[in-house]
């Protein structure tokens, strides 16, 4: 077998023990899945998914990173392309490299989808590629296997996208008109049209001004359109805006001032810091907005995004390149929280790629502030390590309920039950030693287990 | 019961077989605090605690931090209020949102002082909120309850409070004076007189001159009117003085560089720089003065005071609102160390807020300058986890001889023995650890544990 | 006994069982040692090491920091002395405060030394003092002790020494021309002849000139002058460079600019910020260097040199006053990796000392970048606890294969086996623990820890 029952438990028999029986309450309970980056074509098409390689190696850039990491090139693994034109042999170049992902997370997510989800049952190598390939090819042809059927299947009761105010959330309002019962949602990411360091952000306001029948090259039209977006995505159950920027700056000008501000940043005649600025300035208008209309607001900082020059010159954005920054929240956020700080009906999710704020920024900004909401942890730090660290270092100042419960924030679709797994055994884990350790009783336990793995998400995201 | 007799010790049972053993040795062993925020005035009137809600809940920001953050309003509190309108009102809010501290120190110190002090069996909630109001009204009434009979008690044998230079310690007098055989001494905080931002800093200089008889308009004057504040603490038993700056800048002036500073920020013309400046100058000014009359010199930096503009308007300082900032010691000590590092007759004492300088700068710096000690976890991270993490990351460079033992820094008198014993335990808990794994005797863990719950504390701060 | 078989593995007994199997397996593999500062000299004349004072403590800055710290003067130890006036008075003073060491990485490589090499059994202590002095300064004198006989009897397959650019290698030679077979390497470190901040460094680049028949008055000649002293490392079979710099900062100026620096630099009119581009200029010269030559290259960033300007001043560099400083590679190596982030024939290997970096910048590079491999835990952080959160906060991103194996990077000759013996444990542990959560399978984590002591090492370095 390729997974254990006992998987990510303490390797204690006392521990082991608390920690299944918590695990028991939550193991089946539906996912939510308020944060992530499936495509809601997928859904509304429900057509098959193509061959392994396209499903799993394409996507996944936490594969692509380690092989390329390792020397293995693009080239090799046809990534960028449309059309593999030989999926087999990217499919061996792979399976001859899974020897690397040993401790990672991410062979944890893969096996669990390798042995529940297609019935392998040794592990992916040179040896066993040609039979993972034949079967994964022969199931993802099966009606089981259709994007709807695997939604039920994940059990799944809210999946959300991530999608720009450009996006005409055809394929969302086709899923929401037909008869299929599941519940997929926009998340509104203004980043195209918010960051003016964005690939064409002025033809990008140019754009949402057509779409709204706002003149978006003034600041009131421009933030008229941002709003009557943010309404169209609404109506289609979207409840959540996020926010991805390089730091966690907020500003708070005056009106007359982002105007100006605004005016420059479209006419192009700024630098890097305006460019922060207008960004800063921008979250505190989201959060404004937010205080009216009810959407909960995700902040991701400190990626230096496209770190590989030579990569993003051929390959475009998110191939794997972006690298975390030190992220300062106490400075950064200040601004935003002298206006809406104590808000108790806004909601804003702090993300972070830097651990080091965990006990000292982060925990301490959630543990006071009524607004503020603590996510959980974010793309290198979305591990057992890492997920382990987050509540050690943030329960004891924060608790468990200024945290929102797990977001899987994924590209790759299959790998959702896995990452949901893990957080909830690490969670699991986590309490089972505080019980294990006289800090908290079994009973309590259990009900904090379940309030991580679904109640605060759905209280949190307004689910 | 709330609290289990091998709380906090390893699950593992060999190791937490060993842990048992060591607390044997030291969980009766007099508590010695050395800094704290309790009020001289409680022992030297020793009149009975009020309510509960007034004992538990409006000095503890652990506590109010916690449900501000949830969204309780100060007002539903009364915090701020001289006398509670209705404290069980204000009892019953803080047992309903009680699961919210579950997995937090501040829960395992309440859960200790219900039983040990009170009685209590029953987990605080809603349904137990009358009965442990009434309970703890009525102990309170009773002379087993008064501040000296619980200063006997907890087995204290040394008590600091802290205090500002412009401070009578009258009530210090009043006890030193009085036939009680305890030892409680002040400790020299000269922030509002060093600090140009303090609030009332010029006015609170020339108080200072009237108190001492020195023209505190010179630089001079201002520097002998700190020496003789000093000697009049120190007659008081004081043996130690405390700095909360900022940050943990030095700055190595010379004398007419100083007096020039001086002189402009007493006049206000200076600025934030000019401020932290003067702030740096005074650090290195007190170890000046330490070095010539022995008082131990404690430095707790890297907070952000006052971080929610709208909570200090309206309630003031110390309401919860101040959080921890990244904290630099290699380069803003370097100026005083140059001057004073190589000093075995001084002792300074570092804090911080900041965990990753734990092994990167605090670790190396006391593990080479004779005048640097490490105090214990500080605030947020005065912890079980936050204490293991202190150890871990400390010993292995600082060793455990540069560090000073435990401090409570409590304004809550009835979480002394509590987190004096979680401290206890979970030193003890790091040492089983090592012995388990055969990194240290098992007759040397039980010296340094002694060491670290008695001996350090003693010898460091002269007690 | 001193160290008992078991030190350093899980207490819990499964885990504890894995890790004494796949400890088995690496326990007798031959050390390879790619790093660190012994002397060649040494191997060469094959003389007795002197008394155990003159062997154990004054080489040693683990040693005679942490006495430092608590009051014993360098005079006291006769530091900085050629010849020891007392080595026995010295000897007594280091064993009467042993018991600083307690919880310390120093005490286990003392230990495991005392007891292996020396068949000491009892505890160092005053009390002990003598017996030691004794025994090892018997032992000393036999055969069995000289260089030559301990390098074969600690299994070294390899030694890699650190060269200055003007050292002559004259002991390399003798021994590269001898009949011992043993593989003694130099490593180019070019720290002064590229850093100007470096004592003597316009002196050296001038004797460099001398060494090589460059003009190193020009930026050309300089250039040869270091690409032919490369040469005459790689000719006694230097495979690698290593570099000091205080940042990790790298720069990618034109071949004008760089001259124009240059010569700026040697005629001395450049302030700090200068010297450090130059030296961040210097670091892509180096990698360009590398792949032309092949020479592994190894980036030592980020430490305070000689922070006790007193102890500088009369005793100079190394003596134990190095502090570690917050590092940044995200930004800083970003010129050097884009000119040759991409390359698949270079190898750059990065330490650190800002353990921060681990989880948020590290181990997302590395696991980026086909040029990038992380160095073992240096310094400071080469502990149980400080090997341990390096694998911990590395592994899921980076992988195992990311990193290098194990570097001893000693002055002490004598605790290189011990050294070695830790790390393989302290893997064997973290594998172990793995296995136990089912995260890895145990013949799977036989293959890791394989490669962890032995092969990834001579992979990486080319050996």
């Amino acid at each position: 077998m390729l997974i254990h029952q006992d998987r990510l438990f303490p390797a204690e028999p006392s521990a082991r023990k608390i920690a299944r029986t918590l695990y028991e309450q939550v193991r089946s309970l539906p996912i939510v899945s308020p944060h992530g980056h499936t495509q809601a074509a997928w859904f509304a098409r429900n057509e098959p998914f193509p061959d392994p390689a396209k499903l799993f190696v394409q996507p996944d850039h936490y594969i692509y990173r380690m092989l390329y990491s390792q020397g293995v090139s693009f080239e090799e693994l046809e990534l960028g392309q449309p059309e593999l034109k030989d999926a087999r042999r990217v499919w061996h170049i792979f399976a001859r490299h899974y020897y690397l992902f040993r401790g990672t997370p991410t062979r944890l997510w893969l096996d669990f989808a390798f042995q529940e989800l297609f019935g392998l049952n040794d592990r992916l190598s040179e040896r066993t590629a040609d039979l993972y390939f034949d079967t994964i090819s022969e199931k993802l042809r099966t009606p089981e296997f259709l994007p709807r059927a695997l939604y039920e299947r994940f059990n799944l009761e809210v999946l959300a996208t991530t999608d720009s105010p450009l996006d005409s959330l055809a394929d969302h309002r086709a899923i929401w008109e037909s008869n299929w019962k599941a519940r997929i949602l926009p998340t509104f990411r203004p980043d195209p049209v918010v960051d003016p360091e964005f690939a064409g952000f002025a033809d990008n306001i140019a754009k949402l001004g057509e779409k709204t029948g706002e003149d978006t090259s003034t600041w009131a039209g421009y933030l008229n359109a941002l709003r009557k977006t943010r309404d169209r995505f609404r109506e289609l159950g979207c409840t959540a805006t996020d926010h991805g920027h390089p730091s966690a700056r907020t500003a708070n000008l005056s009106a007359a001032e982002s105007a100006e501000l605004f005016h420059r940043v479209l006419a192009g005649n700024t630098d890097a810091q305006q460019h922060e600025l207008f960004r800063a300035q921008m979250l505190t208008e989201m959060a404004r907005m937010s205080l009216e209309d009810g959407l909960v607001m995700q902040i991701h900082p400190g990626s230096a995004r496209n770190h590989n020059r030579e990569l993003y010159e051929r390959y475009g954005r998110d191939v794997g390149a972006d690298i975390p920054m030190p992220t300062n929240y106490v400075d950064a956020l200040r601004p935003l929280l002298d206006q809406f700080g104590n808000e108790r009906e806004l909601t804003i999710i702090l993300f972070t790629l830097d651990e080091s704020t965990y006990s000292r920024e982060l925990a301490p900004l959630a543990g006071h502030y009524p607004c503020l909401r603590l996510g959980p942890p974010w793309w290198f730090h979305d591990s057992p390590e890492g997920l382990m660290r987050f509540r050690e270092r943030v329960t004891e100042t924060a608790g468990f309920y200024n945290t929102v419960g797990f977001n899987d924030d994924t590209r790759a679709f299959l790998s959702i039950p896995a990452r949901h797994d893990v957080a909830r055994r690490v969670d699991c884990a986590f309490l089972a030693k505080l019980v294990a350790e006289h800090r908290l009783e079994e009973e309590e336990a259990v009900e904090v287990a379940h309030d991580l793995a679904y109640g605060l998400v759905k209280e949190t995201y307004k689910l």
